[in-house]
């Protein structure tokens, strides 16, 4: 008898991961990992170790469920796995909750394991800030391991929540792409659980007598991320039918591959609208479609210095209107103290 | 003292749709309306009639309000205004209700005015049934009357409504992009209100005392949008905040933009894929970005019969396999028993 059909599911969807991260170790000729250049670390004999792949656990059901699945199919992968847990210091006895889920992936079978403490800043807003000091420590971690990838245990039901939170910001098919299966530089995060839903992973720990922590954060209404997954998202269910979850998750990998898409198509067409000094030509801006037209003047904002955050829609309609709809309008101020204005047939956008 | 602020923002929506409607009737010489091909119909006198503007009304809040913005610009434009309402014969007495409505158009000075009765199929649904008939009764008084556009009442509130129900369908950002502000053969229709929200447009009948008639079907739960209008917009608002009808309407006009960007993109690229015979070619088709490629495939799979309502990503996604992921797998059945399959370095679609 197999396994119960949800660990098999969190299972195949690791191994595939794991697939794929050793794949990319080998270079295309087929040359063994080992030779990849520094990708993986020499043991003590001097000869290569195998490589490490690391899982973020919170201890909450889908890590502990994405935990189990690696310590499942790395061995027999040729895989050392290994596990970090962030200690956000956010609630009281967070340090002891750590030691906690430290001791459940030891169990497990991971090595190397361990907790690492951070300071959470405020800089934009509480969930914000909790995230980049994570990655912050996740990458350190996974640094000074010399890890292959760090796993993260974002379920379909997250992508989803993240999609309509994009859509929230009304800024374009980009904010609608949710979290890429892939991410971080040199491609050191992978979220295997993308396709797989909150309640197999549940569902996976249960059958497997895993017991796992309900971060209180998760249902605080004070976060909109919360309010979403206990209010916004089974009101959406009802209306429109047991399918959106999926629908979203869908939505987020087509949106993104539209974003990519247009964005080299942007950076394409960007050289052929610059005259000789580099200066924008609306003349020739005006021939392109808006949608890569508002691309390369959204990249020029940002490279005269406005902040990605602060930059919205809206803004960029308006330096647009100074090319399909000029009539003479004024200098258009954007956020950073960057002016965006028509000089003749050029545009300029610089700081003040 | 001005009208009622709501009053302000309908009329300056209409004045909007009505000085492009000009604009249009006009050659881009300056040459007078009357004498662009065929638009405006000769007088008896044999001097051209000035142009005729519809407006299509239910009789509810959004589409009186226009009507009422239409009879008041109109004529200061050198528009003629009438109205037209589609009696579905859905409720008992709805032909009694289409004659109320047409003595309130009369009475705000509209003409012609007509009630014009269609019979409801059950195509595609009991929405998209009476939406087809009412569309080609529209089609047809539009045609008879020689107007030059069909006003429609749609508001920020419906656009916002269309984006979560092209949500659901996870079919990508072509389904996100709503409501266009001009459609139709011609550009016939027209929807002044997609800036305008369902409550302004409700104010404005208020302060002008116009009576309007609320529709049941419009709080029928048995209505996926009625749902979504009474429970699961209200909840997504509850959740991420006022702003997000706004923010749909918005990224219906940036997904509709870009999905037409990549749409240029395909149909340009798609001669390049091609050999001398016609047929595709894997290795091109590899080459170009997965937002691309999977246009071309789409449009091919609909060239060789598979009916749109039934081709969904998902099958997209499978004969896009058949490229980025060879390894011999068969042939893929399409809807309308079309057939995709990989033939040597071929990409074959076609019927049977």
């Amino acid at each position: 008898m197999g396994p119960h059909p949800a660990v098999a599911a969190i299972r195949l969807a690791v191994r595939r991961v794991l697939h794929d991260i050793l794949t990319e170790l080998n270079t295309p000729a087929g040359v063994p990992a080992a030779t990849a250049a520094g990708r993986t670390p020499e043991g003590a004999s001097g000869l290569p170790a195998s490589p490490l792949v690391l899982v973020a656990c919170s201890g909450g059901a889908d890590s502990m469920a994405l935990a189990s699945a690696l310590a499942f199919e790395a061995p027999r992968l040729g895989i050392r796995a290994g596990g970090v847990t962030v200690d956000h210091g956010l609630q009281h006895g967070s340090d002891l909750r750590a030691e906690e889920v430290v001791l459940r992936l030891r169990e497990l079978g991971l090595d190397p394991v361990e907790a690492t403490a951070v300071t959470v800043g405020r800089e934009g807003g509480p969930e914000a800030a909790a995230r980049d000091a994570r990655y912050a420590a996740l990458d350190e971690a996974a640094a000074r391991h010399g890890a292959a990838a760090v796993l993260l245990g974002h379920t379909r039901d997250d992508q989803a929540e993240t999609v309509l939170l994009g859509l929230a910001r009304g800024s374009g098919i980009r904010s609608l792409s949710g979290m890429a299966a892939v991410s971080g530089a040199g491609g050191r995060y992978r979220r295997p659980f993308l396709q797989v839903d909150r309640q197999t992973a549940r569902k996976a720990c249960m059958v497997q007598s895993l017991p796992v922590w309900d971060d209180p954060h998760n249902a605080d209404p004070a976060y909109t991320r919360s309010r979403l997954r206990h209010e916004g998202l089974p009101a959406l269910e009802k209306a429109l039918g047991k399918g959106v979850v999926e629908a979203l998750a869908r939505t987020a990998q087509l949106s993104r591959d539209d974003a990519d898409a247009l964005d080299t198509w942007a950076r394409q067409a960007e050289a052929g609208v610059r005259d000789a000094t580099g200066v924008l030509e609306c003349a020739k801006l005006y021939a392109l479609p808006p949608a890569v037209r508002r691309r390369i003047l959204r990249r020029a904002a940002l490279d005269a210095g406005a902040p990605g955050g602060a930059l919205f829609a809206r803004h960029i309609e308006e330096v647009d209107r100074l090319i399909t709809g000029w009539r003479g309008q004024g200098a258009i101020n954007l956020p950073g103290k960057v002016v965006a204005r028509r000089q003749g047939g050029r545009l300029v956008i610089r700081q003040g």
